[in-house]
């Protein structure tokens, strides 16, 4: 019988692909060819704590680890991966940029996944609280499901998963995911689905411009406050568009869905009342 | 200098509060007075896998120890409950129920919050695939963020970390969260916003009459699929009904916004453009 | 040339199936097979009062009769379907329950369809006026008719009318009318306008669990204040629900409408612009 | 103790205020100084079938009685009147129309109440069945109740009511509800709630003028089909709209709300949490 | 070479068809066949100013030109059609009425297209400032555009220009654009679509029921100014019912598109991935 | 008697400010301070067609003149702005870019104002039609007009117009309406009606990235056609946000209305039934 696969996640921080990332890869518990091992220090993404985690994680004993956090060229971040991968596991950092730091990974034989729509959030204090970062969340990962960006990571991972069980050295991505590239894994079928998705992933995208002014460069609290606002207001409005391309695929009855088999195989299915295959 | 709180979540499975709940405590990452690790199986929730990470979080040390997972009775998590309790760490139980289980924690000396809005997700293979999954998540959070659930969740834990920083032996909570304790404690100040965070909560909670029916009595595919779907479409509405009810708030300028200080108290505001207190 | 069957419907109180029902059987007045007479007290549901309209309908000689009200297990509609029965009227009660009732009604050879989603309102004069009242009962009306309700009690009814047609003694009902019951009959064909329709069902059936609270539980008039306006929220969103399942099938051109031919038979047709068969 | 007046309703056919209109008096059934009979002979309003059921109501000794209907110049509305006037029945007549006849109500000495934004249904087999029209009349009452047609209803025959309590010979109304009464009658609050009423109630109005075309005029079966679905595509806008005129009250949390006390009398309010006085 | 066929257009005050009208033959600026001049007074149409502009048109040489204006039968739009005629330019009025108009534009050889749903603004000081006469152009461009208003409009003047190509004296048009020959123009394939354009048309026709009694009749501001807001809020929810019904068509792939040719042909196409031919 | 002041429009192809902007001077046609022409080539703006369009405007002697078009860098709009110079009018460019120009505009002694939220149209023949064409327009016009822009480009032509009647030589303005300019210049008051807006300037804005691409940069049809609908439902979606903004305002009763008075002046006002001051 061949060994499970363990994958580890390292999750420093939030992004709204951190939730999910684990999720994706075995979304009714069902997989009998992998595990799984997540280690996170919650919110907190500082040197000295993703130090800690990243060692704990190494105890856990991952064949292939996930370093997921936002602004992978931070210190925490750095060091996080860079402990794994000198404990001789092959890494691949999840965060939301700078892609420049792609080539800095591929020199260094790691892999990375830029999701540049997962966007920034707006982390003031006269703005969020626990309820509005949840929130935020919660419109985000609705972008990132169905305009076909989480379908990027969790195929870029289950490929991953599928040279391990092949005791095949990984080949670490090095992604930048475009609206191209997510729209086109989505799967939708009705090309105004499409178009709106893409709208949606455009304004997921932005909200970043908006909140990266009103973290580091804006210094009024009125305006940056108001910024934040403005933030939020765009994803909310990207969520509602991303639903609305989805409810077009179920108005057709053409929802792709590719649920995991047991053994770890994807399959598929359109019709809401067919088996998948 | 007092030392920082730490405090452990041990994730085995997940239902909606999982993925969001040591986030909610330091919204910003800027809390000085405590820290987070969390450790998790991922989706599987298997006792073998439950014993192995509970024994993990035990060597991180925690001075609380919360155990989030769907159905708090079953095998895994209970496991893992005794083996963190054994080890002489605070723990409190985070779950969708069974609400009777609450007793037996009570017996045991160890914590509960049952989260019933939090219901079970359409796990069927001919329904469930990675992107249904994390919709149903985005709409979950959404219900239980703006409903008030999360706020109970959040001041529950604020309160006990309140405790340890004061060197008291916490007084573990023993809740069942309802719909009028959530509402109260969403802060929503509207009349009809409140009611509309009722339905909206009603309607979550109900989905798990649905969705139980469809993986656990339903044996037909057709009718479990059908049964899935109408779950989902049942949490989606749900989820506008709750948005609604914040938009209610942002009309008025009235959303309460509650973000943690940097030294764990929780701070105060009504109007966007004010500062918090 | 045989003579018309007249069916009587005696209204006590009301229910939101209770302005419709009649109407349901002959749509644009043209039916020529059967006649219906019609006697109500209004609101009041007293013992008293339905004992004298059962006796004016009596004088009105139906040959089949119907008791429409709120909770048929209260005096008025009791001691009305008795004086009906006595007369020898072949009876059938219509009412939100109980269910338990269809026992009773077995046994002493009458009739019952027990409409379970046809909600009752949040009768407190803190919140109910003639507006809301009316209000209540649209939203209600919208998703009894969508999600297929109207079509099972108007399908039962029209094969009784075919039964006395022929001559026969008709066969009672005893019915409980359940999601899947209604779904079904609904004719939606897009899945996911079904499983819609059976969300919005699920919210309409659960109105009940709120203003039963409010009516009869709470004494706190605040509280059951609020919770009557949280049942009417709840029963607006099933309506805005039914009503976006029934948008599906016009987007599709897909309605399934089944007019009464003016010989009382039921015909078909799907697509707008084609003639019934 | 004062003796209860007793009001009769004669419903013939149906418009979208008959199945409200005696409901509206008592909307939660506790009036203890009156009391209500309806007879009617469903969808059905034939002359020969109008005057039996005329003749029905006056075996119920209404102190007052109503005649609604669609078009009350028919041959079937206009017998039954006279067959109740010449009983020596006080007789007012609810009608869509024609306006005109209240000339002639007035001078045989019965009274009038034209509701013109009760709009004709679109009554062809090719478009109309039992769950297209049950969905038309939905959408009517949702109009009627938040533009205030209802209210002006309401209002003028508690208004009668009060005048045969005091022992007066009733001043009968000789009304036609236009936009400007119903809106005043709305007593909502917001000015741009009033307005989107009066869109509503104008959008209501004018469904009319399709259906007529529709019913009447229109012989070619693919046009007056299209004419009935865009009359009743008008009909749900304007529902869609009254309906946010009234969530603009809640917004505010001003709905106001007008419930009858037992006594008959009428009390106030606007808080949501606050007792009607 | 054929020459260009130039098109003048005289602008005095504005309909919403003015601001599209000229754009509406040469979406993409790419026709070779024909060119067009404007000249416009602003919103002004008093006659001095109509007459004067008038003459600068002429002194563009135009070989046919256009007077769109609102109520052409005012002085100003009079003399300036007058002027353009005398000059010996084929003048065709477009405004959207008063319709019989077009009778006398018949006897004087001028053509006329009066769009009916071409609603008047409500134009008072109290209610119409810069922003809201934006808003309410925006709402009527788009219900003229979907609705198939702007198509008839279109053709009709592509079918001037193919003649004046051809070299034929071009037949004046003498239009009344109804609500059928509007839908059947839309190519809107849907019948609900169709339906709902059609009754997006009968609201924007209504606008000016309103707007006239506010701007002409009523002479209360308070009264008049809550006529204006109300006949906007028609207006919004034309626009609205008239976006849902272009939504069903990207629903079903079936957008019609007419796109011009460099050589003023009009191409077609329905799905959005394919060629227009 | 002061005589009128006159402002001259070139209008060289489109831009959504284009068909509204001296409708916003004088939106109720009253003014008696100044008058309004306007040229146009219609949607060519070919150098051919602009410098005689220019000479045109010329002809007509206007004290101030406008150059609204599309990108003003082309060589249409700049032969048009120089040959307008030429002959002494003061000459201002109003244009969706590019930025840059603004110095260029100085140095001549132009003036500019750059509206970046104005962005280009999907100007391709398998996506734009003439109903495509006018919907994105009105969309645009929405998004303008609530967001603020045009408050901005109206406010400051009014401020040249006041120079010109003061007789003063006009300051020709060299601005680039940026977001936080326009939402303040919105006057909305609610501070998440000024987020929504702030977020539907950023998505309008960001529609030109698409369609640049689409129209410029992308070869193969399939991928710009698609990237062309994106586009489109980006400004759709922005001015349904922009929509929803401006509700905000109704529902608080706090429009901001800042109409024109008779003698150019602006008056103001608030609440819907008050008068501007």
């Amino acid at each position: 019988m061949e060994s499970m696969v363990r994958i580890g996640f390292l999750k420093l921080g939030n992004i709204a692909t951190s939730p999910m990332v684990e999720l994706l890869l075995d979304e009714r518990a069902e997989r009998e060819d992998m595990e799984v091992r997540v280690v996170s220090s919650g919110a907190n993404m500082g040197p000295e704590q993703s130090e800690k985690v990243a060692r704990d994680l190494i105890a856990l004993k991952p064949d292939l680890a996930f370093v997921v956090s936002p602004n992978a060229s931070t210190k925490g971040p750095t060091s996080a991966r860079e402990i794994l991968a000198k404990a001789g596991i092959p890494t691949v950092v999840i965060s939301d940029g700078p892609k420049k730091l792609l080539d800095e990974l591929r020199e260094k034989g790691m892999g990375g996944i830029i999701v540049e729509a997962d966007s920034m959030i707006g982390a003031r204090r006269e703005f969020l609280d626990p309820v509005e970062m949840a929130i935020f969340n919660a419109d985000t990962i609705k972008v990132l499901s169905v305009t076909g960006v989480y379908n990027v990571v969790c195929d870029t991972i289950d490929s991953l998963i599928g040279q391990l069980k092949a005791n095949k050295k990984p080949e670490l991505p090095l992604i930048e995911i475009s609206r191209a590239m997510a729209v086109e894994a989505s799967g939708l079928s009705n090309p105004y689905a499409k178009a709106k998705a893409g709208a949606a992933y455009e304004m997921a995208k932005r909200v970043s411009n908006l909140t990266t002014e009103a973290c580091f460069k804006e210094k009024e609290w009125e305006i940056y406050t108001a910024l934040c606002a403005a933030a939020h207001e765009l994803m909310r409005s990207a969520s509602v568009l991303a639903d609305e391309a989805r409810e077009i695929e179920k108005y057709g009855d053409n929802v792709l869905r590719r649920p995991h088999h047991r053994d770890g195989s994807v399959l598929k299915k359109r019709k809401l009342i067919e088996k998948p295959r």
